[in-house]
């Protein structure tokens, strides 16, 4: 009397089926396809030598510690570290409000179980990041999305969202995946005065802020709530940050942090034992060896040249051959550029027309929790090399021609 | 207008306050205090110089690969050794039936997200382990216990379980956390038999399998539901099977792996995407780099000798001198000695004074759903020397003759 696993499987579950999308970005796996549908780091910018001296010297001199279980919250010089580089950005950041995560994804599922229950509404960008969706929808979140442009989330059009009582705002201020827009002072500031009027936490997800090429840097959204707030030794304000070392160091490694009052550690604590013990201390013990004497502030230099390199290539590359009613978003930093196809286009047929052209990018209607944005697409340039950029954005240059002129 | 915190905070998190065990644990983290109250494997059985080799050999060769991001359901090479090494035990395992988790304490966390609605019954062993009633608890499951002896579950209790309709039914098989008892043949069998014919999957959870001390080696659950169903190529039964690097490698590297029908691990799969993205990419090719060509056939004899020796010492001194009225569990193999006390004495008070004698266990109240086993304690004997056992085992011997000799 077997019964099925499908009517095994818990509600939320049902929600949860393989995405069209997923589907569809399988077609990309071919070797011979250019695909800037990923959101990969180029592998020529890992500290691979680091890495080496690190988990060499680390074994041989703390082996047992290395290998052994460790504390929920994390590896104690690791957090450290976080919260001493918070405060060279203005917030105080304690010990105690800092803990470790499995890469970023893990904090939003965290965040998901600690904050949603099912119905509750998340207010999103839209686009917004599309692994924060499929963390949420397993906990049965609904979106309020509030548009975005350029310089990102429209903040004025943030208030009517407020009104309807949100868990949190979600954003992401720096580069954001996927519409490469950077949020304005002048917003962050409204978004921060606005979430405390309204008694809505911030979760401000910032895995590129320091992948930036152009342009001046800009105060997190943790910094500016916490001097909103005035000083205090302890950060307890109103909002969450993640960050990871995926794209500073690597992501293989699965090694990010979470930046929040010490009540929502405290939980967030919890819900880790719960969930995986806590990560591996193998890796945060290297990652700190690697990074403890400043290493990344060189490190970073090198990825930024090699990204700024590879975003100008793709953006030359585009306004030489994309047609004229093809926009595009000149993103200023992190790994992607948003272009947007004229009203009658749709960008799920063009993907298919780009994989028979042997090129991939990634529709945009992934980003929106509706499906919309049908004519939006998502174009990753941190993992090609600029030859390979040339020649993916030449191919998919001529498709848009092609295209755009069959509907003129 | 700011809402404290913890009216944020969503139903389920609010019962996941720290316990009191956890609290009560704290008390063993001083320096001096010889503690068996943790779960960890001897630093001393850690393979730290295959882990140097396999380091340095898989970053100088494929440094790329090692620190990218990879599939989530795990590195191929990776899972396809743990199947082969499945059917070497009986049991046809296709590389579509494994999959890669951050620990085991990540799938219980899965199988919560995959199974368990609010409300939903979970059969467990009375007593059974603490990491999966955290891991569900999150969920609302509900539990219904059978109780067990030293040959594990009573089986003969189960059915009246089942007819509840339980969504799944957990157990530990092999030398359990925490009362080291090991189901027999005979149990094992008709507990197939008994889910088989109520519908009822098993999830089986078995770190310690391979770290037997005396007797007979037993097939696993999943090897028997293979057999019982006959022979497949892929296996395709009733059984969720977690097993663990954990205790054969390391516990820093969070690395383990779920066998089970293919529809159980393409939904997993989709969980693990939405909570994690994937399982460190670098621990699972170093792990597979030391793993590969035999080395835990052979690395597992130094571990079972050294556990060996240490419950020979820990079960020597408790003869010499524990009081006859209390009892323990001789554990043919894994980690723990579980120990009874007179139905009138209290582990829990006994802790705080073993504490003062600067001993440490884990009062067995904490493996009780119920909050029941008021007069049980799990006793650890992987973790420290035999010296240092033989020590702590002498301080709460003296403890419990004092403490016996007041309830006379």
């Amino acid at each position: 009397m077997q019964t099925p696993w499908e009517q095994r499987f818990a509600y939320a579950m049902h929600g949860m089926s393989s995405s069209v999308i997923r589907e569809l970005l399988k077609l990309t796996e071919q070797p011979d396809i250019i695909s800037f549908a990923g959101g990969l780091p180029a592998p020529q910018v890992f500290p691979v030598q680091q890495f080496r001296q690190a988990c060499d010297h680390v074994l041989a001199t703390m082996g047992a510690q290395v290998l052994q279980y460790g504390p929920t919250e994390g590896y104690t010089p690791l957090r450290q570290m976080i919260a001493t580089d918070a405060g060279r950005v203005g917030v105080k950041v304690a010990l105690s409000n800092v803990s470790i995560t499995s890469g970023s994804q893990q904090a939003l599922d965290f965040l998901g179980k600690l904050f949603i229950n099912r119905g509750d509404y998340i207010v999103v960008e839209s686009p917004t990041y599309l692994g924060a969706l499929q963390a949420w929808n397993a906990y049965g979140a609904q979106y309020i999305s509030v548009p975005s442009d350029e310089n990102g989330m429209i903040v004025d059009e943030l208030e009517k969202a407020l009104r309807v009582g949100p868990k949190f705002i979600y954003v992401l201020p720096n580069f954001q995946n996927p519409s490469g827009s950077t949020l304005t002072l002048e917003r962050r500031q409204k978004l921060v005065e606005l979430a405390d009027r309204y008694g809505v936490p911030i979760v401000e997800d910032d895995p590129y802020g320091q992948l930036r090429y152009e342009g001046e840097h800009l105060p997190s959204i943790l910094a500016l709530d916490s001097q909103y707030r005035g000083s205090a030794e302890v950060y307890d304000g109103n909002v969450i940050y993640l960050s990871t070392f995926s794209k500073l160091l690597a992501p293989g490694i699965r090694l990010a942090w979470v930046i929040a009052p010490e009540t929502v550690i405290r939980k967030m604590v919890l819900v880790k034992q719960a969930a995986d013990l806590h990560t591996s201390s193998f890796n945060q013990i290297v990652a700190h060896e690697v990074a403890k004497d400043g290493f990344i502030d060189e490190h970073v230099k090198l990825i930024r040249a090699t990204y700024k390199e590879r975003r100008d290539v793709m953006l030359e590359t585009m306004e030489e051959l994309f047609p004229s009613e093809v926009r595009w978003v000149r993103a200023q930093g992190g790994m992607f550029l948003w272009t947007i196809l004229p009203e009658t286009m749709d960008a799920t047929e063009l993907f298919k027309k780009a994989v028979e052209k042997k090129v991939a990018f990634v529709p945009g209607s992934a980003f929106y929790h509706d499906g919309s944005g049908h004519n939006t697409l998502r174009i990753n340039f941190s993992y090609s090399s600029p030859e390979m950029i040339r020649e993916g954005i030449t191919r998919l240059g001529w498709l848009l021609r092609e295209q755009v002129a069959a509907t003129r």
